[in-house]
């Protein structure tokens, strides 16, 4: 039996969107995700969003939480938000993430983050597929997470 | 004259799948790629499938590898190999790999890995896109390798 | 107010080609983009394109330019250019960057080069989402410089 979800997201105006059928699964053949992630998404949809990694910076463009990693998981999430919502979308249209952190030291604080957060963001309890990856450093020293995303409307 | 392969595969079931369009392409103008990989897919389809990064794990979470590069790549490409299937696909739905490594030392390793695989996994002998990677870690110490997919149905 | 830019792209041929439409948004609730990319991409388009991460080889393989960082940019770009034209595609068809360099001591000569060669590349001024990575190494010591390039047809 796969753990699977469908649900249906409303796009950005009535006479160009169709309704995304967006479905996480997490096929029994693959572990269970070991966090706050799912294995993978199914997406039916007319358009796609492809959202620029986003770091904890303010609309001035500053360092929000320059030595504080849970502040800037805080930022760079309220970032992809504002740009979902932008684009008249949510957490739910989301269909893959890429994490990019610089010290594997961080890596509890972010399972944390998003234990405390998720739940909240996904109010259905589904969480999308994320690529979690250590890097040697993000385009400026005091940035330490940066989320790509990719999101369905 | 571009190197070209154009295949048809069938989607999950009768009703949902249109037949995806994937076209597999090396031009000319580009070298030809240095391993078992293209420089490009172009696709026309109605799904799309986004599986998060796989790793060497068992279905119960368990590191299958650990110190051993080869069997971890066996691991985490019969994982990909999992998430197709469990959407109807297989590995002619792929249309982009993106490979995360530790360690450049394991770079002949891989290349090594997919001469001995790929020909038998793609059987027309065309491979998907991959971009890869070395960094400075995977979620855990001992992963080796990660592979990052999308699929189109 | 958001900065929106709206274009059509004609595509590979006259009888599969509908017209992608891509919407490059820097919304006015995130942060003005510190270089030359923009936020996010919307996109409706029947076909997409996945370039697997140019590096700056000649049509033989070489590497071209091995200690220049500025000569390997322009090469990356015009393999890029290449993939794309191959697609009867070209630069207002990409969708998504994501690049990654080897030293952060090159970010200023690549914030440069996009500063001289964007304006003539994407002639409208609007350009793609990028997100800037710094990774321990490419498949080879003398590459400095990856893109990875997701276009709409």
């Amino acid at each position: 039996m796969h753990i699977r979800m469908s649900f249906h997201t409303r796009g950005f105006s009535a006479q160009e969107a169709p309704i995304p059928d967006i479905k996480i699964i997490n096929p029994e053949t693959l572990g269970k995700p070991l966090g706050q992630y799912s294995q993978m998404t199914r997406v039916k949809a007319s358009e796609f969003l492809f959202i620029a990694g986003q770091l904890a910076t303010d609309k001035a463009g500053n360092v929000v939480g320059a030595e504080d990693f849970d502040a800037q998981c805080v930022q760079v999430f309220a970032n992809i938000e504002a740009a979902l919502k932008a684009a008249g979308a949510g957490w739910s249209n989301v269909v893959q993430f890429t994490t990019y952190m610089v010290h594997s030291q961080d890596i509890p604080k972010f399972m944390k983050f998003r234990l405390r957060e998720f739940p909240r963001m996904f109010s259905n309890g589904v969480y999308p597929p994320n690529t979690l990856l250590m890097i040697d450093r993000l385009v400026g020293e005091p940035f330490l997470i940066e989320v790509q995303t990719v999101a369905a409307l």
